[in-house]
């Protein structure tokens, strides 16, 4: 058998978050891993209300085939939310894929040939990297700080691409409390972004999965807003503000885009799940999202309030981490020369884990930072998991015991 | 933008059925063109009992993100379902995918490079057709009689290929009810075909979503019965024994295999949505299906009863059919020289569709054939139907009236 493997499986390998979720399952262990919503943020009354009223009416349209596009009526509902972000949407330019994750591999699909460049943030989301293994792009990735994408940078970047004849295919960004960063962009660079994209004819995917999650300050406009020319693709997502059983994203973009996505899904799994379309539309139509979300927001900014005040206590000198106002994730940087991915072991030993930093990296990784979930853990575990990381922390800074390791010869 | 299309793209086409969905929603046509279920075959009661405990019992599995293979106890009980079909199974060796699409697709993903052959019946489900084109194969048609595909045929070109140092990257069969043919292969058919496969180092994909669709006879074992070196990757599905709109197939085979398609879709889509999953366990273990499943096949088993009728009434002389002992699909042969997508804007404009055969051919198409499906349209539709359908073939056999068009120079 091992002789029929195409070539493509050598670069397919397992993400680090999907294989700490692993040990997510082991109730013992406190896992800042991954970006599991709080089960208490699950609207289950909401739900009861959609399911009754889904076996009684539109059975058809829950339980039977649906349009490789997705659900017209949840097409139409997206637009609107869009609309009320500032995007100027529509239904006929939206597809409804299984989470963020299938819409990145559509766009891999229908752009991405081998060596193509895609551009990144640095760090950026890493299930991009997965998604668009089989097509093996060149990564090229542009620094962030805590406004976001440097944009300076990247305009460096795109001109002398474009003086070497490379047009990259798209621009990866979530603008947006950032995974896994958390920082958010500025509207300065938003504009500037935009503006870069359509000067160099260079399509932006924008995720946005954590708009609706922001805890304090105004929010910012998406790039999508900003886009007067169609270079935008705007991926969303119901796995944070619904419940991700249910495997509903969306991307809403150019019509000759959107419909070449749709041709690519037709193949790769027919239609979007019909019932949990339908779930999601009537939590949109019905109100029940908007008058959900201050109470995730309210959990949220609790835990992540929990886990800075903790980190300020516990964590010893030297070690910086950024202030989300909304999403899921902090990042923490250690002192340089320490590997986050050593300390894991002994983290996990002691019953906490985390993501270490280097798979979010595009190129050479960096391999002094952790990411830290805070949806997901209770107020008395984040307390308990930052205290025992502290500690493993601490003993990373104190001089070792005994003689160095010796190499054998 | 259209320049940064990739080239595969180009591939990508809309498949005939998927375009014929279009037509099914209007009410006003009668369709035997898609492979729906009937509406009255989904288990409305048995899914407000399951519903109810997932709101109640094991929220995290039902909402939450799952395993990339898929929620561990529906692996548990579909290793269970296939045992009973006489399969050696695991939950280890299943991987839960977005229907059997998708796991068609992920096996194009692991196995096949360009150029690769791939081995079909002929006429074949289309759906691999748009599953693999990504992969670009080469495909190898092997006609099919009243008996399944015609091993001995087979055999001969696996030899051939063989001389010329080719080996194919799998054979893909539905066995049982085959769409769209709705034959099914003997059991002579089948221990010859897994020994070839064995022989000639072949996998063989056997597709079989219509098992427990049986309206008369003995059920034949699977192919992955027969099967003792892992050579079978056995698909199945949820799709027409409990509800499309859930989305849930499965695959079953070699480790190595399961592992290799379990990481391509962690890039592809994470994992499987869990509600669906959850359902579809509760639907097996709590013994609704095989409670449902008689309901199901005696709805069926008369609908093909009153098409079979109706054809035998009022088909005209010279047209031959298929007698499927069950599943969803019969294949009607008109005289050659008709080209049966000819014949069907005749028939949509008089009210009816059906699937044109030629789409079920990998190679030369053979364009005197149609698809029509029993299992969507209503009792007195189906007669409507076919005695329009009828007539519309009565005009074919015609003497045409007036002048034969003349060439313009």
């Amino acid at each position: 058998m091992e002789a029929l493997f195409a070539e493509r499986t050598k670069w397919m390998k397992a993400s680090d978050v999907r294989e700490l979720l692993k040990y997510a399952t082991d109730p013992k262990i406190i896992s800042f891993g991954g970006g599991l919503p709080s089960p208490d943020s699950f609207p289950l009354k909401d739900l009861k209300v959609i399911f009754d009223e889904l076996l009684h009416e539109e059975t058809a349209a829950a339980f039977q085939y649906g349009l490789t596009q997705g659900d017209p009526k949840l097409r139409t509902a997206l637009a609107a939310r869009m609309g009320a972000r500032g995007i100027e949407a529509s239904a006929d330019r939206t597809i409804v894929t299984h989470g963020s994750q299938q819409a990145i591999e559509l766009m891999g699909r229908v752009l991405v040939e081998p060596g193509d460049v895609v551009i990144t943030e640095e760090p950026t989301y890493l299930g991009i990297f997965t998604a668009l293994a089989t097509y093996r792009p060149t990564y090229h990735g542009v620094p962030i700080d805590s406004e976001g994408l440097l944009t300076d940078v990247l305009e460096e970047d795109l001109q002398e691409m474009s003086d070497q004849g490379i047009r990259p295919k798209f621009i990866y960004v979530v603008p947006t409390f950032q995974n896994p960063a958390g920082t958010t962009m500025s509207q300065r660079r938003r504009r500037a972004l935009v503006d870069l994209a359509a000067a160099y004819g260079v399509p932006i995917v924008e995720d946005d999965p954590y708009y609706d999650l922001r805890f304090e300050g105004e929010a910012e406009a998406p790039l999508a807003s900003y886009d007067e020319e169609g270079w935008v693709v705007y991926l969303g997502s119901f796995s944070k503000v619904l419940a991700p059983g249910f495997r509903i994203g969306w991307a809403h973009g150019a019509p000759d885009l959107v419909n070449k996505m749709s041709l690519a899904k037709q193949g790769v799994d027919v239609f979007t799940n019909a019932f949990g379309q339908r779930v999601a539309e009537r939590y949109l139509t019905l109100g029940m999202l908007d008058e959900h979300l201050p109470r995730i927001r309210a959990l949220y900014g609790r835990k992540r309030d929990v886990m800075m005040a903790a980190m300020e206590e516990q964590f010893p000198d030297g070690v910086e981490w950024t202030r989300p106002q909304g999403g899921m994730f902090l990042w923490v940087s250690v002192r340089p020369g320490l590997d986050t991915r050593d300390l894991l072991p002994k983290a996990a030993e002691r019953g906490v884990i985390y993501v270490p930093g280097h798979g979010f990296f595009p190129g050479t990784p960096k391999v002094n930072h952790m990411r830290l979930n805070f949806s997901f853990p209770g107020e008395g575990e984040i307390r308990r998991g930052i205290r025992i990381l502290g500690s493993v922390l601490a003993d990373e800074g104190r001089p070792r015991k005994g003689p160095l390791a010796v190499a054998r010869g």
